[in-house]
């Protein structure tokens, strides 16, 4: 019997299941990705996210953020990002270039509609987020849907790699219908 | 007694402590931080690394690579970078933006001499790292000198957030010689 990391096609399967755990089990590795962009000015950032659906059909993620962020604003300027998960316990790093598509307030209503109160404490902070204030705590949390940003990750390609005694990469382009690709790791 | 993330300084001096820890140790969060550059076409990227030296007295950083990776082709174009630690026991996101410059080759003899050998078999890769092959292990390790290039990064701002009961976000610059501001979450 083979194990996952040594087709393409394993490999395949194992990236999915583990973005499709990253939303179900919030211990998952993929629960926290973190997602590069480029800033306004042309700097690479990036930062930890919370993934929200992982959708295999369409080769498709969901990230939440709140509209005053500065990922938005790159976003809006730019909208590529790349989103990164490394598995330890299956020593597979998963990247995933995206490009993002942004939906924000009466639009985004029905994804609003089911987060859950502890989570809105995410979208609406005053002053927004990455403005300096005079003291450690001195902001206001008021979650508003005007805030609320989903932020729709079209991934068109994914670079896998394994990092088990021999190291394995492949690479699945949306344009050849995910058909994977060995690389030189 | 005050507790290290209800101060400027507490902050700072706890991320630095964990990026020296994760040079000295190999299970500690920041032994693999991922390193986010922005593509020779635009593209954001990231990627784990290994962490090899973090000074804080000249709040430098230091990583290994091939010289024939994308993220070398990518720092050419455009020597920035922003390293991230999420460090999970200490609620803690470290981002580090960076000034970036390489050293390769005979310059980089001195730090090669340090390498030990199962590190080497990082560099000198044939193909290059990310070129097609035809089956996952059609690839050689050849160690050489020639492939090993060192990336100084000189941290240029560092965005640290807290994520405990109650989020506290700092923003340190070295222009305002890491003096540490309070931003919204």
């Amino acid at each position: 019997m083979s194990e996952w990391f040594e087709s393409l096609d394993g490999i395949f399967a194992q990236l999915w299941t583990g973005l499709e755990q990253g939303v179900a089990d919030r211990n998952a590795p993929a629960r926290h990705p973190t997602i590069a962009t480029v800033s306004v000015d042309g700097w690479p950032e990036t930062r930890m996210v919370v993934l929200r659906a992982a959708t295999r059909e369409t080769g498709g993620l969901e990230v939440h953020t709140d509209i005053t962020s500065a990922k938005v604003a790159s976003l809006r300027a730019q909208p590529r990002a790349e989103l990164h998960v490394w598995d330890s316990e299956k020593r597979l790093q998963t990247r995933a270039r995206c490009t993002v598509t942004m939906t924000s307030g009466v639009a985004a209503a029905e994804i609003w509609k089911n987060v859950p109160d502890p989570g809105r404490q995410s979208y609406g902070i005053t002053p927004p987020p990455g403005h300096p204030i005079a003291t450690a705590l001195a902001y206001e949390k008021r979650p508003l849907l005007d805030s609320f940003a989903v932020l729709t990750c079209q991934i068109d390609r994914i670079d896998a790699v394994y990092l088990g005694a021999a190291h394995r990469r492949a690479v699945f382009v949306r344009k050849d219908c995910w058909a994977g690709q060995w690389c030189a790791p």
